[in-house]
C-alpha cells in the first residue's frame, strides 16, 4: 500500500464502515467532501499533533496517537458546549512509516471518530520529516456556543476530572519511571485523554464560561479571565488529582500544585457556572470568580500562594 | 511577538481586517469558532504543505508561500463548481522562525484568502522540525457539486490556463537556471497557482465533471475516468501551455510533453462539458471521453503514443 491511491482508498473504506455519517452528501474521494451543516451556526476548531513536540512515536501506540489526535480537538468543541458533528484529518507520514502502524493510526483515528462523533468526512496525505496529524473538526450546540466570555464575579470555578494527571504521564515518560507504582494510571491518562462529551452536552444549562484545559489550568483559567473581564481565586486544596498524584510527583522531584495547575493536555472541561447544584453533579469546584482582575491560589490555610508573572509560584 | 498568546493576537487582528467574514458567529480567539455555513451543504477539503517536500523556503517569499497554500486548497473547492466562503488555518513553525517572515507568511494567506472568499475563521499555533501549512477550506455551490463522476461518453475534455508550467517552474528552481529567457513565467506560475473562480462559478452551466490538476493533467483525468467508467483520449498538440514552454524544456533536458501531462500543482481546472460553446469560451479543448475505459494521447499524425503503466510515454 505505497502507493497513495491505494491508501486513500483503504481509508474511504475504513471511515465509512457502516453508514456514512448523518451530513454526508459526498463523502472521502473527490476533490473535496460535502457536507450539510443544517441551518444552525457551526463550530469550528483545528488542532496539531507533531512527533517531537507534542508526543515521540515510542511513547504511544499508532492506535493511541490517532485517537489522542482526535479526541484533543473535538475538546475545543466541547468546551463551547457543543457535540462534535465531523472531522477532517490531514496526515503528515515520515519516510517508511511502516504500513501496519498506519492502519493502527487509522484505526486509532476512525475509533475516537465514532466515539466522539465526530466522523471523519474528508482528510489529505501527504510526506513530511515527522509524523504529524491535523484534525479541523465540526460541531453543533443545542443552544448558544459557550465561549471564555460569560464569567461573572461570584461564578464558582470548576474542573471536571483530573488535573495535571498528563503533565504527570509525560515526566513519567520523559525519566522512564514506569516502575512506579501508579505511573501507569498517569502515562494512561496523557495516552488517552478523557471524551467529556456528556459534560459537555449539559454545560449549556448552567455553566456562564467554559474552555478546554490544554494549555494548563492556571493559563487556561487565565483566558477566562481576560475575557470576562473579572479575576479568579483557586483553592489548592480541592483541586482534583487522581489517587497517587503527590506521592508519584514526589518520587521524580516534580511539585504536585505546579502539575496540578501548570501542566497541560488534560483535555478536562474548565468552566464556571452560578448554579452550583447542577456544576456540582459533573465537576469538582476548585475556586471562585472574582472582580479583582488576577489570579490568586490559596493554600490550605486560605493564604495566597506567591505566584510569579507566568502564573506559577516562586520557588523558595 | 515570541509568545504564542501575542502571536494569535496580531493574527486575529490581521485576519478581521475589515469586516468580519458573511457567516461568522464567532471568530479567532475562543476555544473555537462559530461558522454559520447556511442551509445548503458545503464543500469541504483540506491540503497540506510541508517544507522539503512541497516547498524549500529559498525557492519563494513567505507571503507567495502563504498565498499558495491557501490557493492550493481553494482549488479543490473550485474543482466542485463552488466558491469559498471560509478556511481553517493550521500552522506548524520550525524553531526561530523569523517572525518578519512570520508576518509576511500570515499577510500572503490573509490577502490570498481575501482574493478567494476562503476567509479565515479560525487556526492553530504549533512547533515542529519544519514549516507546516495545513489548510481546511470551505465552499458553497450555486447548484449541485460537481464531482468526478459525471463524464459521458463524447464529452470533450477542457483545461483551464496552461499545464505543465508549474512543474517546469519546479524544474527551474531545483536546476538554478533563472538565467532562461522565460524562466519567470514559469517560476512565477509554481510561485503563484492562479485563482480560478470565475471558471468556477460558471462550470455548474456546462460541465459533466470537474478536478483540479494538483497530481497532473494525465493522473487527475485518470481519476474522472475511473469514477465515471469512462476513457479519454487526449490530442498532444492541443495542450494549452505558456510562451516558451518546448524551448525551455529543451534547455533543461525536459520532454514537454512529458511535463504537461505528468507535471502536477497547475491548479487548473480540467473538466468535461457536452456543451463545447459554453465551455470553449472559458478554457481549451485537449480530447474527447471514450467508452473504451483507457488513457490515450494522439500525437499530431493521431497515432497513439505508447504509454507506460504509470501514464507515460516509454522513453525509446
Amino acid at each position: 500500500m505505497d502507493d497513495e491511491f491505494e491508501k486513500i482508498a483503504w481509508l474511504k473504506a475504513r471511515f465509512e464502515l457502516g453508514d456514512p455519517p448523518d451530513g454526508s452528501v459526498l463523502g472521502i474521494g473527490d476533490d473535496a467532501a460535502v457536507f450539510d451543516f443544517g441551518a444552525q451556526p457551526t463550530v469550528v476548531t483545528v488542532d496539531t499533533h507533531v512527533e517531537g513536540i507534542h508526543f515521540r512515536r515510542d511513547w504511544l501506540s499508532p492506535s493511541e496517537l490517532g485517537a489522542r489526535a482526535m479526541i484533543a480537538a473535538v475538546s475545543d468543541v466541547y468546551a463551547m458546549a457543543a457535540q462534535a458533528v465531523g472531522s477532517v484529518v490531514a496526515l503528515t507520514l515520515p519516510p517508511k512509516y511502516p504500513e501496519a502502524d498506519f492502519r493502527s493510526l487509522i484505526d486509532g483515528l476512525a475509533d475516537a471518530a465514532r466515539a466522539t462523533g465526530a466522523a471523519v468526512i474528508g482528510g489529505n496525505l501527504s510526506g513530511g520529516p515527522v509524523l504529524s496529524i491535523t484534525t479541523t473538526a465540526f460541531g453543533h450546540s443545542a443552544e448558544r456556543a459557550l465561549t471564555r466570555r460569560g464569567a461573572r464575579v461570584g461564578d464558582r470555578i470548576y474542573a471536571t476530572g483530573a488535573l495535571g494527571a498528563s503533565a504527570l504521564g509525560f515526566r513519567l515518560l520523559e525519566a522512564g519511571r514506569l516502575d512506579l507504582e501508579h505511573a501507569k494510571s498517569f502515562i494512561d491518562r496523557w495516552r488517552r485523554p478523557p471524551i467529556r462529551a456528556e459534560v459537555a452536552g449539559r454545560l449549556s444549562d448552567f455553566a456562564t464560561a467554559a474552555i478546554d484545559v490544554s494549555d494548563a489550568c492556571l493559563q487556561d483559567l487565565g483566558h477566562i479571565c481576560r475575557a470576562s473581564e473579572v479575576g479568579a481565586t483557586l483553592d489548592a486544596q480541592a483541586l482534583p488529582t487522581l489517587l497517587g498524584f503527590a506521592e508519584t510527583c514526589a518520587a521524580i522531584g516534580a511539585d504536585p500544585l505546579e502539575l496540578a495547575l501548570t501542566g497541560g493536555e488534560d483535555y478536562e472541561i474548565l468552566f464556571t457556572a452560578a448554579d452550583v447544584t447542577k456544576a456540582d453533579a459533573v465537576a469538582t469546584q476548585i475556586g471562585v470568580i472574582t472582580a479583582d482582575p488576577i489570579l490568586r491560589v490559596l493554600d490550605a490555610n486560605g493564604r495566597s500562594i506567591p505566584l510569579r508573572s507566568d502564573g506559577f509560584r516562586h520557588f523558595s
